[in-house]
């Protein structure tokens, strides 16, 4: 089969790799209908994740079709059209007994990585895809969902609703601000009113950005190049803060900004991918009562929100801006890569 | 009457000052029976705290009498012995509405701040305290509770309570560590066991404190000068970390040592006492799962754990080490600032 | 002043009676500018509430000016307009700091019973209103929320939230059914969406509300007179039944159909105020894991629901029908006791 | 081998049947070392459980090890020793994955239903028994922690716990009485210390069994047949009733002791079996704010009340009263039949 496969900082090729197999009676294949890429997949790509080795097929995000099953896989069939969650759960260990996926003990890949997908085994941005513990890490998706929005669930809507939203403890009537508003971004702007947000306010750099959150339930934006972005942000509130910041860009201004912003009482959710350490100033926090989490997404909800997509509860459809063939993965790459420029949100990639 | 006044950094006299009088008619006045110091009374002295002002009256922490009520006091008499809150609350701001008194809006000192005996109105180190919004910053005490006891419910059982083992999120089974063993990490040792904690490990580079830490519920006990410190914790654990790790001390090195302790999914609760910022890891950390909690405490468990000392629950004789009479104020501050040497916890001070 | 007085089961008059003045510095007099009739109120009139004693002013929804102020107020201020709630807060008792309003120990009226308007003192159908404990018992209305919004805060609004989806635990991706589309029903199926519900079923014998249900955000009706109603239910869940049921009429017919419609783990929500005893199947129950939950409002969300009002995330404006004056208070009454007829859902009375 | 085999009402026999075999790549065999007989199989000897079909091995509770193991399984070896859940769990479906494993859905035994040793397949009194969805049905048993402590996590631990304190919610500083003071009542007054109980207080009608509660953390009785039963519990609380009220015997008289012991704003969770409907008083319930909870064990605890057990943090020694062995299984049926007489509380029967 084709898939696109990591060779090392800075190089990747479309090329021919064996078909994948079943290796564990768990495990099911999947024909990959729909795939998409991952701004971590640029992260791997610039070499930045070094437990990810030359010959790797990348991608976690996938929509299929099941070809084979494992001898103990009763609740799949063959022809099953499935999500695959970028986060494998084995469904037996003390961590995915807890839904904390993303720390799964199970056997494949590293031990407690729930993420393995285009990490530790092969990827989604392949023509097939062999998925170990597949009863705990697929879902089947409704009749009348098409693969452009399915797609969206494996990954980034849980990971902006569980990381984003459920971390930063978001309630009715809450005052809430994401900063950064990309897919991940986006998708906390989207959950944020399954939490009964009263407003929503987007900050980010791109004016480009800031127009595109309104569609997805941003009730305000904020230029955070202003001089008095704060003082913007704060005369949306009581004049105390907002309720709950959530980081999803993952450098040490935006996670400063979160900080400067959270109202005493309230909650600061990191979902960004960080690269290096940020200063924490518990000197004057210590009085604040605050509270910061940081997580991968355990997807654990994903079901609850394929129900709501299926319902069409979410604007999910506003996601996919660019369309390509698997055997255009090139050009995919090239255009999600100048995101600022194309206006890339998420690229879908489909079978040809 | 006589009280400890503070005179700017370093300066401080047991010296005679006006009685406080009723101001509003929600106050009332009592005479202090039974106060103690607090760590950040030192910290005052020091300097370290700017919005103390030179003249006032130090101290957050006393059981007194009532001697004189306001017009609107209908459920505190003349003559009721209580405890006095180290945390003032209006009871009607949107802040005590949600059990956030530490953050109180009442017009009482800065606005937004609980935390007014000793640091925006005089204080408890007196022979009589002037108490705002009265019916909801004092609490009876039920005969059987002595003062040495009750005193502990001022602040330091709640913060270890609230502010390490609550917010921590400990649960039943859960492994807990507490890096500090000074009066407050011995109030979250001694509390843990409300929340069913299975382990409770006690790190401290004190031997003498380490000991002392097991009389309060502390079932192992850890050197963090040992080399292998963290080896010792992990084997205590399933190999992965403790589920909470409490900050109990206030510097960079042990907030360090709780970001290496906690295991996917744990929380990290800081109770400590900052002077400057520490450094995240968030580059590690964002992929770890982990909550960050920081607090000042709201003293809104202080009635169920007073219910609780008077149900002969917690261990909370074995904190007052020492004991002066008010008269010898200065001798008790003498007593309490050279802890390591004199090993003293609680400097209990009683009435002449 | 001109108030409604309750005369004995059966009897009412709109008559001149002393206005009321300050009792404790607590307390605060209010001019009623809008009032509203409650269902509650009707039972009152046929007798079924003796606590409540002839010579009553009835009533206990209303917004107002205020006109005095006692001495122990600070927050308040003659002129300001004000939501009273129906249920007064002392906020120092043991319930009220635990946000249980509804059994305020405080002593108007009797102990333990937050609702004291038109119950245990005299009500807001009326053109003045004694308020005790003021500054925890009325909140100020936003400019830009009219009498007719804000009215519907006094009761209703909380009351479906709270006590129908709050006590009904409903979360995103939820199906929640509401049996009994009445004001109270309409607020719990406007509220729903907070806590992010996916589907929401109304059920209600009277075509009118149904249909009317579906402004308020039904996304379902079922008629529960039809034979299949419970296959109708169920064929819009996963054929397990509904995550939440809730009971908003008051007796054993809608209670039990809760039970017959909840699934495994699910919540049964009464809000209904029952003249007679329901029969628990139990023997079938104890093997279903479910939850039942019953009470009286708190109205501790009130403030945040206001917040979503003025926010404009409410469709609140749809629940008025017909709008009387004061002087009008029989023909109200005559209306609103005729609602199947009228049509009314809120009638809404204003200052002559 | 020989087994326990149920033939009908009334009917009962030790006698020799098939061995089990693996059936699914997911099952393992395990020889019983341990098991122990239940309230509900005397139920299901009266007849009073029509789904157990005559034939079937009767028990679901068992400790042992394993002989023999599916294809899938992975984390489980032969010469294991394990405590078989009495819930089984697939893991995999969407009650398993929200922890409610007694509505597992797994094809074993009837759709929907989690406890099927000796109710729908074949159970625990047995000399072997074949265990579906091992790898999350079974746990290994910690060295040092005997069979006859393991035996207690099987079921009993597990309900007093999960249906008993953590579904009536019991938080530090509550008070909590137990009705029925029988092995599941015991289980829950052992437990209730994990979440701070402050009171407990232990009803039995049997004075042996009074006696015996305070042994596992009963800080108080009542006797229910004393005609002030009712002012005795009031008077242990504030006056105004106990925050939890657990039912553990499963009769409407209980029932109904509870709903008259509750407080404004507390919790009944029913533990016991029930035979027949009870009365609930609505019409006094609606404004008493309380809920009730009821419900099959989940096992979900299991594994961390086992590691409390293994840290000898709860008296579980204290429950088996009288020893057999797998021969003598009659016998045992007898003497825990007579139990009032013979005064036993758990019966322990072992391999021969």
């Amino acid at each position: 089969m084709k898939a696109l496969v990591y060779h090392g900082p800075g190089q990747k090729a479309w090329e021919e790799i064996p078909d994948p197999t079943i290796q564990a009676p768990t495990d099911v294949i999947i024909q990959v209908d729909t795939t998409t890429i991952c701004g971590s997949d640029l992260h791997i790509l610039k070499g930045d994740v070094p437990t990810v080795e030359p010959g790797r097929v990348l991608g976690h995000e996938a929509v299929g079709t099941i070809t084979e099953i494992g001898d103990a896989v009763t609740t799949l069939a063959v022809g099953d059209r499935v999500i695959v969650s970028c986060i494998k759960s084995c469904g037996k260990c003390s961590f995915c007994k807890k839904g904390i996926y993303s720390h799964c003990l199970g056997d494949e890949g590293a031990s407690g990585m729930g993420w393995v997908f285009g990490h530790l085994i092969n990827g989604t941005q392949a023509e097939y895809l062999r998925v170990p513990y597949a009863e705990n890490s697929v879902y089947k998706v409704p009749a009348g969902v098409p693969d452009s929005h399915a797609i969206m669930l494996s990954d980034i809507l849980p990971t902006g609703f569980e990381i984003g939203v459920l971390n930063g403890q978001v309630k009715p009537g809450d005052i809430v601000a994401i900063v950064g508003a990309g897919p991940v971004g986006l998708a906390a702007i989207m959950t944020a009113s399954l939490q009964g947000a009263a407003r929503v306010i987007a900050l980010d750099l791109d004016a480009n950005r800031r127009a595109e959150a309104h569609k997805f339930g941003a009730t305000h934006d904020v230029d955070p190049a202003a001089s008095d972005w704060k003082e913007q942000v704060f005369a949306l509130t009581d004049g105390l803060g907002v309720d709950v910041a959530i980081e999803a860009v993952g450098i040490p201004q935006t996670f400063d900004s979160c900080v400067k912003m959270v109202r005493p009482g309230g909650n600061i959710a990191n979902v960004g991918v960080h690269g290096k350490p940020v200063e924490l100033p518990v000197q004057d926090l210590w009085i604040h009562n605050i509270n910061i989490s940081l997580g991968l997404v355990n997807t654990n909800t994903l079901s609850m929100l394929l129900n709501l997509v299926a319902e069409k509860k979410l604007p999910v459809d506003k996601l996919a801006t660019h369309y390509f063939k698997l055997s255009q993965m090139m050009d995919a790459y090239d255009t999600f890569s100048r995101a600022a420029e194309t206006k890339a949100l998420k690229v879908v990639i489909t079978r040809d």
